[in-house]
């Protein structure tokens, strides 16, 4: 079964705790990225360059005049040279600090200067977990910044478009590629939302074949907490986008508004979702209770049938397995055949009154 | 029994998925009709004319003065024939995607020249299944579009009314039609909820009659989860007509005002009969639960009443089945009937005890 | 039991249904009151008149001036009479629809020469059946216009008072006589909600006597269904008096002002009330259910103990009935008696053994 | 146990009912005092005097310029005493109804010269019973009304607090009066919730103790029924708190604000831990029934291990029992013993068998 | 299992109870440090100095300009040292009572000079306990107050941090201090919410291994308390962070208001955290539920099989024991095989139907 990893949950300032001064930077996510990988796309309408390095210094001359340019992170605990770009583009202390904690939960802060905004992707991994990877996004007149934990993303569809010059990416400034961005986050929301859905519905189908199965309760409650730990990963979203359409920051052209307030749409869409299937999980226990209870009744009828037909036959029969001397039944001749007659009619007797009480 | 089709749950967005730009027009329901179908109405308070055609080119010769016209397309994979309308209206790239964007939920967009509205209908087709339809609908000063997924749809009467010129339709202008058609679409609602709650009298019944009716729960959580679907298509709808309400677009005329407000009064209405009926089949199963340990109360009882009454005199049918060479009661004469007498007081006051304990 | 009656659920509109125009003026409720019943009363300080008839130009001749004059319409199928009241007092048309719709939940509409109030009547009728009556209320500067379904009303107590010139009824004006109607349906739901109480305290002696009462869970459940149903009538009419006390409308005296707050007071009474009853309930089912539980387990103590106790004794029994032709215990002299002594010893044994389980 | 009196429940006004006229006066209450008493207290910071009376007229005299005067009424059922004291401080006729109708939920109403507080004490009588009595209060420019329902209150603390004049009371004008009473309530419902707080650690322990003791399911609704009726005791006079805090009548000096906002901050606190109670104490029914489902499932377990072991061997003896002329093993020396033999495997096989089950 | 201190739960005050004036200043919490000891922290950006005394004087002497001086106060019994702390500051009378009572909830109230907070401290002790600890803090423009229940604290760290110059805390405001401070209280409320996360999973873990565990139910009611405790602990102080973000209060420097909003980013997280773990405290007893169920219903299995195959052959072995004169077959030479055989069919068919019904 996927599980959503668990780290979602660890506050990484807990590692940190409790003798350490608030505003240092420390990564505390849980994902291992050996090193920092920096990835650069730099595009305007005419014009494409995109370029990988493991130094920040070939990254700053890529910054050329009436381009966009998108630096993308892989790997966030190499702090150094995070704060080199941060010095660069002139971040905000408490920025950095989020950027590497991956405990923030979503969050949008606006700058005179830069927009930033912490999302949670969702999305599968190979082995059909879902991920959950923090990431920071800073989002200024002509470039945008985002910060990843491990390299593995959901913007491979945004890269095709820009590289390709498709749809209207090209043709817009950084604004447009941060809705681009949100929106590949919220396309892969609905994508893990929908597969919870299948789950239900395959559990719903388990509920009725398996035969105590134990481990199903167990599955139930991992799906419950697997959509708890989703929407406490997207609600925080909702308000982000909410506030993006709201805002009257300079870097976002009116133009863009129209495209957030579509993003804005799908995340009521993805919320409503989300509390409709985790109502349905909640009411998957209430099926299983009451199917273990309905085949226990069964088992319990089977018993009750059996015991009270054959304990009374029983008796009778032990009545005259005695060895009385004097018992006058013994001795005449057809006593054996009456009382298989007897045996029989009291058979047919519990067995009209079971049917009769619908057991049968 | 009746089951909500469940595409209605599946969010189209995430068949395009995550490499397609946003503002891509993706047709994504499920219905299949095989080709897109037009319907031209064409009325004044003199006039009366309709006309169906395959062809858009048909419908636009039809714009006169002084009419109103509805154009009314059913099936909508046809996106090419669709984004001709769209330029021939000027309806805004993101009015669209949202027409054959199934999963969009219902709202309303109000733009300088038109409203654009998504609601869905919800009514029973041949087999008795909830058929849930996408709908939209773009209201003009003179003209009213809607399109649907398929044919098919909840408008007979309001088509009626328009050509027997009967009630306020013919003398009223495009705004009243759309209240008409909104009105049709509510007035479908309350048929369907009104149908769950007879289906959750029916089950109070079944419940108290079942013997062991497994399937029962499935239906029931079935049931629960049409419900929560209906509210999902249906709620949102109220946020339209409050917003319907406070418009303040030239496109809806005072007197229609008094009208719309009726449509809330019936949104409310309808809002608390859902939320009402969930309430009641959220119960349906606690006395389903109640009623299976009832029953199993009375398997119970009566295992251990036999069992209880015979398995001690089986004990002792037992012991003088033993062939112990020394066993005085064996040579006496009266010892069998006797220990009738002993079985009987036992058989006797067994019975007492349990019809003390109200057991019997 | 007293059930309210299920029609209160139907809506009207969904007989009239889907090929019918807005606007249509239909009774749809299920009292079948042969003919409309028509009563006037006229009074002021010094003057009291009192008048029934069938027709509706009896009433209008009673038109004086500086008298407040109730006119009070039993029975709702007659639609053209009620057509030709509202012609006479100048009533919109949607008001005239509300009327007869006994579907239309309680609200209130301020005209500039009337204020209409829709509300339900709540009370015992003979058989101990709740009955809910659809009660419209059209309030003008010097009379007062109530519609009802039927025949019987909760307003005798106000008629009384009129006639005998006691309470503040005959020295105010139409704006009180409305107070004083609401206050006597408020009274009544009082009463009704109180003999919910009644009932529950019933039904919570019924549970700890019953011995598995299936029709109790069925009856709980009907319990749970009309306190839902009486909440649906009762809330919104919370909403219509506070919307009073803010009104503005000149109908309303400023010294009625004080009366109204107390209704108010009393609303918000009524609810909490209904809302305690509706917690208190719901934990009935709760209580059945570990009833059941609890006594499932007494029975399966019984079982457990008569089959742990002589079930082993049997088998002993049983192992000195077999027929073997070499078993020494057989020949020994004392063997039956020391048989005995170890059953004796077993059974004491086991007593021991569950006493110490406290289950005996 | 102790039981909250039911009679707090019961609407006064139902008993008045359907025909009497509103704004009458009459005491609906179940207490009977059999007369209504009378004390003042007059003091001053230099002056304190104290004086029972039956009668009213004794009271006016006392009034004396510069002294505050607290009026105390014990016993609500002599309306005419309580109409004069109302002529003599010229009350509104609503709050004189307030004042007899026990029904009443707290309030408060601000008039141009006095504060107008309905609350409700919660305190132990005698024999541990919580009695919830109806109290008004009256607070004027230089005297405090206040009307119970029968003697004994909990304002002894305050009388004591004043005659000794300790604390700041008798520096202070009328509010601070107030505040002293309404301090007094508060206290007396933090008693009684810390009560509610040891009766669940009590019913805990007891759960865990219990053989299916029937009764403690009805305490523990009885206790959820307590709670619920404290809560609507409690919780309306958080609101007549926050609105003294935010009166702007005169009657209230600055200096006394600080005070009441301590009384807010108690209100908040109480309500809050009755909120915590009330969902332990719906815990408890879930401990309950985990505890009996425990349980059943020891005893059934019992069972079953007896019988599986038992029922088998029963029948291998039965075998041996047989009366046929030609069973080989019959006369075959060693087969009782190697019988003997099979059995204890089997006996031993079961043990086995069920230690592994962990049912052992 | 650690158990949070179930004082924090009783009211201080109810032990001053019914005959106290307010305002008085009793300490009431349950923590007896002997003696109440004084801690001065005396510093700014290039000075530090630390002292503790038992006695006020010492640290009235240590004020001196430009610094910044940190007085914390362990032991709250000692309320004359408080009292006359409060003179020297001109601290309010409601506050020094606010601060010995340690049932007081999380608050904060602005005065012109200062401000004061009431937090509550939950660490875990030596002894796995969690510590509920009231704390109040006055802020001042160049001091801080800080008055603890008894000795140990989370401050540690801030102490460190002060002395050896690290972070920030040396070159900014009282204000800062205040920060770091509730900074440090926060962190530790993740810590202790955090361990509530690791019990729930190791719970899962015992609910599926457990074999009738009963401790377990009170286990999880324990955990359930605890982070009920745990949630009206934490909460209230998120208003008090929020408040003291929309603070104009000149003590609060701008540049700290960036880090106040991050502590408000915090608060937000953790209480989110407490309720996600509060819903799946609920769900582990219904886990648990479902658990026993599953096993009872394998114990019922077992018994079931073994009965229904046994009793039947038992019955057959009862009817050749039989002792009647003539039964044709026991003279039969073949009578035991045959009947050996046909036991062993019914013994196979009776396999057979259990297989298929899935319960082996």
């Amino acid at each position: 079964m996927a599980k959503i990893k668990r780290y979602s949950l660890k506050r990484p300032k807990s590692t940190k705790a409790l003798h350490q001064a608030p505003g240092t930077m420390t990564y505390v996510g849980h994902k291992e990225s050996k090193e920092t990988l920096l990835e650069v796309i730099d595009y305007n309408k005419d014009h494409y360059q995109r370029f990988t390095s493991k130094s920040l210094e070939d990254a700053f001359k890529f910054e050329e005049e009436n381009n966009i340019t998108w630096i993308n992170i892989d790997g966030l605990n190499n702090t150094s040279e995070i704060e080199k770009l941060g010095k660069y583009y002139d971040l905000h202390p408490l920025i950095l600090e989020d950027i590497v904690n991956t405990g923030q939960r979503p969050k949008i802060d606006e700058y005179p200067d830069y927009i930033f905004i912490v999302a949670k992707m969702l999305y599968y991994n190979g082995d059909g977990m879902i991920n959950n990877e923090h990431l920071s996004m800073v989002v200024g007149k002509d470039y945008v910044l985002t910060f990843q934990e491990a390299d593995g993303d959901v913007f491979e569809g945004v890269r095709e478009r820009i590289k390709n010059s498709k749809g209207r990416v090209r043709n817009n400034g950084a604004d447009y590629l941060m809705f681009a961005l949100l929106d590949a986050i919220i396309d892969n929301y609905f994508a893990v939302v929908d597969d919870i859905s299948d789950k239900i519905e395959i559990f719903e189908d388990r509920i009725f074949q398996a035969r105590s199965d134990e481990n199903l309760v167990l599955e139930i409650q991992d799906l419950k907490r697997t959509i708890l730990r989703i929407r406490r990963a997207v609600f925080p979203l909702r308000e982000v986008v909410n506030r993006l359409l709201k805002s009257k920051s300079e870097i976002i052209e009116e133009k863009t508004g129209s495209y957030i307030s579509d993003l804005h749409d799908h995340m009521i869409q993805i919320s409503e979702n989300i509390d409709l299937y985790r109502e349905m999980i909640r009411s998957l226990l209430d099926m299983y209770m009451s199917t273990i209870s309905n085949k226990m009744n069964e088992v319990m009828k089977v018993l009750t049938i059996m015991a009270s037909i054959f304990i009374p036959l029983t008796f009778i029969a032990g009545i005259y397995g005695m060895n009385f001397e004097y018992m006058p039944e013994l001795q005449w001749k057809y006593s054996y055949f009456v009382l298989w007659g007897v045996m029989l009619l009291l058979f047919v007797g519990m067995l009209i009154y079971f049917k009769r009480k619908k057991w049968l």
